[in-house]
């Protein structure tokens, strides 16, 4: 783990560079706005903490009504169960004796449930939940489109519920439906269009479970990006969305029913980086490249410069064009650069400095928390 | 830190993943060529550290006679000092006095070096080893093509030697003149007439230097894709590549001189995954996904598993395409995957599982070494 690059009380110039920033204001208001939704809506909330890994805020989704968080890896689970979070949800496959005898472990401390798409899946999460004399609850992942994980809606995850339901330390908890690949289509037609899918799914899913006299408790699903498609359908109950509480700039790009950027949410999550060279008048060097901002979805957008526009990433270096700037930075200048998509990038730091007041004269350091789950991949 | 994925003695098929896997067979051989090379042509080399994070590798670098190593930030040099290397090249600008006073106080135990390219540069770095009474050595870095750090070639370049030769804590020690972004160029012709600029801009430089009454000790630069070019040239006498210790699948789309892959090098870095999903048959889900293996370079290539190909990739997911794979692996195997770009994949693990044997039966896990450098940023 690398030094923190920022204290509690310091002003944001003297943050070290580049350094991972939460506006601490916005991500307040994005988490009162998606606890606000779901209340008013009637449906569970059960935030992705693969996006920020950090028990601190997974905690504070809880504060505002959340039952739990979700995430993707046993050793993320981990990390949240030792920092107190009592009810996680791994919403993904685990494969492996040794990743289940971890996860089997947890149960004994906290809520643990856990996806299958297989049938040799359940017997594998069985034997590791008897090992430990523990209850696991399991969802039947149903593909409802995007063509990754899950089984097939209808007859055959009906079977594997079945199945879940036979086993004496697990519960069949329901179905994860999530569309991944519908949260960056960027119309509201499209998205509307991929859900109505998923919604379809799992009607089929449940009818079939219904012949076997089962039923769902949890239909979980929705990202940042469909949420409310999925909750307007009344079949989801549970909402496992993650970006909403940075809001990045991929999500930015996405459009409302009137064709105006998605704008729920705020952005919340910077890096900070420092202009290293200024040798050319139409160039602006800074010190954070893909290996602080990674450019899987795109390039990051540069924070309140007017005219400038981030791009040729290395590894190490960013690149801004200045040409169309009427004021560029200048060398040893601090710049903000809103990310292109928040999960990877909060993934490749090890320190959140929260700041109260960004944007005004006294912007100070609040919080320094661990991203404490940085790294947590198995 | 994350735990480790593996222990010394386990079998390959132990290993937890996705895990960051060293074919140690193949790395020594890098090495050792590496060595060689620069032996028989009578070059130093000063291999990049940004690639390996890691004073392990390092140590086995100057071992192989390297005079030490370079990186790109402050954090790794105290990481690679930390670790015993005695002469450290921040081959980069340093911006702020922060960064300035850690990188002198490094000079307390080893022979450190930095690049500059402004002209206030050279009084910061001064005021930094003036206050710990320490000699800094200083390279002008020049661009040469690469439109990123550096300043022109010629007068300027020289004129900003002639201010670092005036200052009492500072050493003149010659240019810094790497191109990046001919590393990657695909025909051994492109890469020739770019680094053909970049002599022509050293030599240039060098008689504006001559002009001053001084002269470049080092002329450094050249990556794992056109170090033979650079040396070649009987201009640059000390190489910086990085890559050649675990060659990526970025640098196999090079081409040489006849049109055949590059292949001086091996690939000695993999990343272990698991088939975590089967559920349909025209794919397999495995649990590496761009958290752990970059996409800034493209795909990484499925290794030995003819026909499985490696795409859309997310945060914790990879599908390989095994449509036109005869034998696809099953749910719950173990498979390799190429890195497409071996320096942010690195960046994004904690340690390194080094193999020895990989690819026979008696494949064992001989050593793991953290990835001591990981996240060094700043």
């Amino acid at each position: 783990m690398q030094p923190a690059p920022a204290a509690p009380g310091q002003a944001l110039a003297e943050v070290d560079t580049p350094a991972l920033i939460v506006d601490l204001d916005a991500y307040e208001r994005n988490l009162d706005r998606m606890a606000e939704f779901a209340r008013v809506a009637g449906v569970r909330i059960r935030p992705h903490a693969k996006t920020h890994k950090s028990p601190v805020i997974a905690a504070q989704q809880v504060a505002r009504g959340a039952v739990g968080v979700c995430c993707q890896k046993v050793s993320e689970a981990e990390v949240l169960v030792r920092g107190g979070i009592a009810d996680v949800l791994v919403s993904n496959e685990v494969v492996g004796a040794t990743k289940l005898a971890r996860l089997a472990k947890l149960a004994h401390r906290a809520r643990i449930s856990v996806c299958v798409d297989a049938p040799e899946a359940v017997a594998e999460i069985e034997a590791a939940a008897a090992a430990e004399n523990v209850r696991i609850n399991v969802l039947v992942e149903i593909d409802v489109g995007g063509r990754r994980c899950g089984v097939p809606a209808g007859a055959e995850a009906a079977r594997l519920a079945g199945m879940i339901a036979n086993r004496k330390h697990l519960a069949f908890e329901g179905l994860q439906a999530y569309h991944g690949s519908a949260q960056h289509l960027r119309t509201l037609d499209e998205r509307r269009a991929a859900i109505a899918k998923a919604v379809e799914a799992v009607r089929e899913t449940q009818a079939e479970l219904a012949k076997l006299g089962l039923e769902a408790r949890t239909i979980a699903g929705a990202g940042t990006g469909t949420y409310e498609i999925e909750t307007g359908s009344g079949v989801y109950n549970e909402l496992q969305p993650g970006s909403y509480v940075f809001m990045d700039a991929d999500y930015a790009r996405n459009r409302k029913g009137d064709g105006t950027p998605f704008d729920t949410f705020e952005h919340a999550l910077f890096v900070l980086a420092t202009v290293m060279s200024a040798s050319a008048p139409e160039r602006r060097v800074v010190d954070a490249g893909h290996k602080v901002l990674p450019v899987d979805s795109g390039m990051p957008l540069v924070w309140q410069i007017p005219g400038a526009i981030y791009g040729r990433p290395s590894d190490e270096h960013g690149v801004l064009d200045v040409t169309a700037c009427p004021k560029p930075p200048a060398r040893g200048d601090k710049v903000l650069l809103v990310p292109a998509h928040c999960d990877p990038t909060v993934n490749l730091h090890d320190w959140y400095v929260g700041i109260r007041g960004l944007g005004t004269p006294s912007a100070k350091v609040e919080s320094v928390w661990p991203v404490a789950a940085r790294g947590a991949a198995f």
